[in-house]
């Protein structure tokens, strides 16, 4: 049997890897550099190590014609919004059509992209019979298997989760149900494709909002000058508590879902209360960060346009280098308004990404040692800044004045007020 | 040492048992009548059995100078909501000023009642010091330690859960928290009050907001055709979502609570957007269940102002006779409004303790055979009504044109499908 998956990203590489242990494998992507890295053994999200990558029956490659005689597909391109915060789905359709080309009687096509509830069957399976001059049913079969892939984490990954397959007829169900066992520590198994689709969506409005919450939390006890993170570990201590930090939420999948699932229920004229609400709050913390930092540098007597301040971390989340969406660029914008300097460290993500997608120069962090700074902002909580609090005191241009934000409470508060910084925490 | 409880609710009476083990314990109300079921060994909440309540060593009175020569007092008083929605304080401003009046010097005075960050040394503890002619920290000293009683729950008692201990000192810290390890399963120690008032108070916030969240999915996906349940065991499948149902919010607690947050809020010029969105949400759910329930009757051809409908369950929560804030009144109130005939069914809740606070008649589950319905509402999941779907055929008038709304989702779809009722689940 010969799998095909389109699209080598986060979610595409996983299950060509995977998969290739017990099927011939094609992995497919449009982007002829990612597959240029991918065969010379260089995964640029750094989720696999080059001896992975370089698998056998494994093939990565940018050439339509490879995906000739595939009888699973498994489309993974990405889902993300466009600047009206309105589903882009142009690369899922075109992966439709793509797929629909090379389509033939008795194939399966798996979706793992997020999408709103109703996407595959009334957006993505029209393309896959126009293009193939195929029947559904009768002559292919979808399904639907949302990835539930979390970049950093070691321990969910994918030969360790239970996974969601479903599909809208019995049959279909249980072949994709056996393939994905294969991979999977267990499957979960519905019937009914918006079913899947609904249950990954929910799943990150969910974490979207929980967070948002934790958020507006933090902002009014730090009105209450109440410290959140130990009220956060306090409630933690009941059973049924979930312990959220506060935090930017940046990235692809939190920062973003919520707005497919509201504009399918806009749709049908349905005008969400909760589901955006989390999105609301969440998308304003970098300028909430940036505020808190200009409070600190005022009340100490530092003007605003001869100040200077680093920043550690670009990527939208800790330990790896995606920098999509990520909500530093908001802290960095409100502060360069009001004319403060900001130096960038950051070893993990691509210097020349960075300057390529926003235009902002990033340094490897051992460069932070040639600058002195009034404050500096810990705005990413990769492994490479974990270093004891008095390792920054030099990197201060005033001994007697060293001010921090904590945006991913790095520092316990005894340790910052020991050492006599100014601090915030979120 | 003596140990004196001011309140003998849901919260007081557990911890005068657990406590009358170690101390004499004086478990104070105000109610006689309350105090005159206990001393008969009967518990209208029924928390407790007969030999549970007539411990030795603990004595149950409404006479305040029973008071008289406490070592540490524990108030536990209700802290409900008045018509607006703010917080009534009356209940605890009395207890603060009865334990005033019997406070002598090296007492401790703990609060269990939930309430907004501050309340404990802002309103209480003047009122302390104000009755006693005493002085906090020299004379006295206070201590909280919020009450995580979950009504019902057989798992999560006193003797088994981590209960927070907060003081303003160390000394009086190390005092409260030896004194609550000998009780509970473990303690979780915090210096700060406030801490303590914020940890619990966002706890009930948190699963608030959650639940608000499920209620708008299963709006929504109602609308979509989708069945919320299933989708919400599959997102279940994923390592860190949290599985809530939808239903209502009633009670006086997640109903409550999220509105002592806010008020602090707001007296500092903090609006929130999330603390109170659950709640605008929840507050709305029993008029949704009614309107469903009406939908369906319209839709099967049964003239509203004729029809009769057997309401299942009156408490705010399964399996306790609890009625404060039950949103059961809210379907009620808008089946009337449209003339639709209600007979309401319940043989855990008190009948005339129903008729005095709502005015209306509640019968036992057994009587429910004397009648014959258009529809049956399962609002709430007394162990009682858990036979089978079947088991209430009997109960309607038209046996092809059985018309259930299942609130809790006590019944599988497929069997409600299979059993030919037309149905609605949240």
């Amino acid at each position: 049997m010969k799998i095909s998956i389109i699209g080598a990203g986060y979610v595409g590489l996983p299950l060509a890897i995977a998969f290739s242990k017990y099927y011939h494998v094609v992995c497919y992507d449009v982007s002829k550099e990612r597959i240029d890295q991918l065969n010379k053994g260089f995964d640029v999200n750094k989720q696999y190590s080059h001896i992975e990558i370089m698998k056998r029956n494994l093939s990565y490659t940018n050439n339509d014609d490879s995906l000739l005689k595939t009888d699973v597909f498994i489309v993974t391109v990405p889902t993300p919004i466009d600047t009206s915060q309105h589903p882009d789905l142009s690369m899922l359709k075109k992966a439709s059509i793509l797929v629909g080309k090379y389509l033939k009687k008795k194939n399966t096509v798996i979706y793992e992209s997020t999408t709103f509830p109703g996407c595959t069957t009334e957006v993505c399976l029209p393309l896959l019979e126009k293009y193939s001059n195929l029947n559904f049913k009768s002559d292919f079969s979808i399904a639907y298997s949302p990835e539930r892939v979390n970049p950093g984490d070691k321990v969910n990954k994918l030969n360790n989760i239970t996974k969601i397959v479903a599909a809208e007829d019995n049959k279909t169900l249980n072949k994709v149900d056996r393939l994905y066992k294969k991979i999977c520590k267990s499957t979960y198994p519905v019937l009914g494709i918006n079913i899947g689709e609904s249950a990954k969506i929910i799943e990150n409005v969910q974490r979207d909002i929980n967070i948002a919450l934790v958020n507006e939390l933090s902002v009014l006890f730090n009105k209450l000058k109440i410290p959140t993170n130990e009220v956060l570990r306090a409630a933690a201590s009941k059973w049924n508590f979930h312990y959220y930090k506060p935090g930017l939420v940046g990235g692809h999948c939190i920062g973003i879902d919520p707005y497919y699932l509201s504009y399918k229920a806009e749709k049908i004229n349905y005008y969400p209360q909760l589901i955006l609400s989390g999105r609301r709050f969440n998308e304003n913390m970098g300028n909430y960060v940036a505020k808190k930092t200009l409070e600190l540098l005022s009340q100490n007597n530092i003007s605003l346009n001869k100040a200077k301040i680093a920043i550690l971390g670009f990527s939208f989340k800790e330990n790896i280098p995606d920098i999509r969406n990520t909500k530093i660029i908001q802290i960095i914008e409100e502060l360069n308004n009001w004319n403060v300097e900001t130096k960038i460290y950051d070893s993990i993500v691509f210097a020349d990404e960075v300057k390529k997608t926003y235009g902002l120069e990033v340094q490897k962090f051992s460069k932070i040692k040639y600058q002195k700074f009034d404050a500096i902002i810990f705005a990413v909580s990769h492994n490479e800044f974990k270093t004891k609090l008095s390792s920054y005191n030099k990197f201060f241009k005033n001994q007697n004045l060293k001010i921090l934000i904590d945006v991913k409470n790095n520092f316990s508060m005894n340790d910052l007020i020991k050492n006599k910084y100014k601090f915030f925490q979120l």
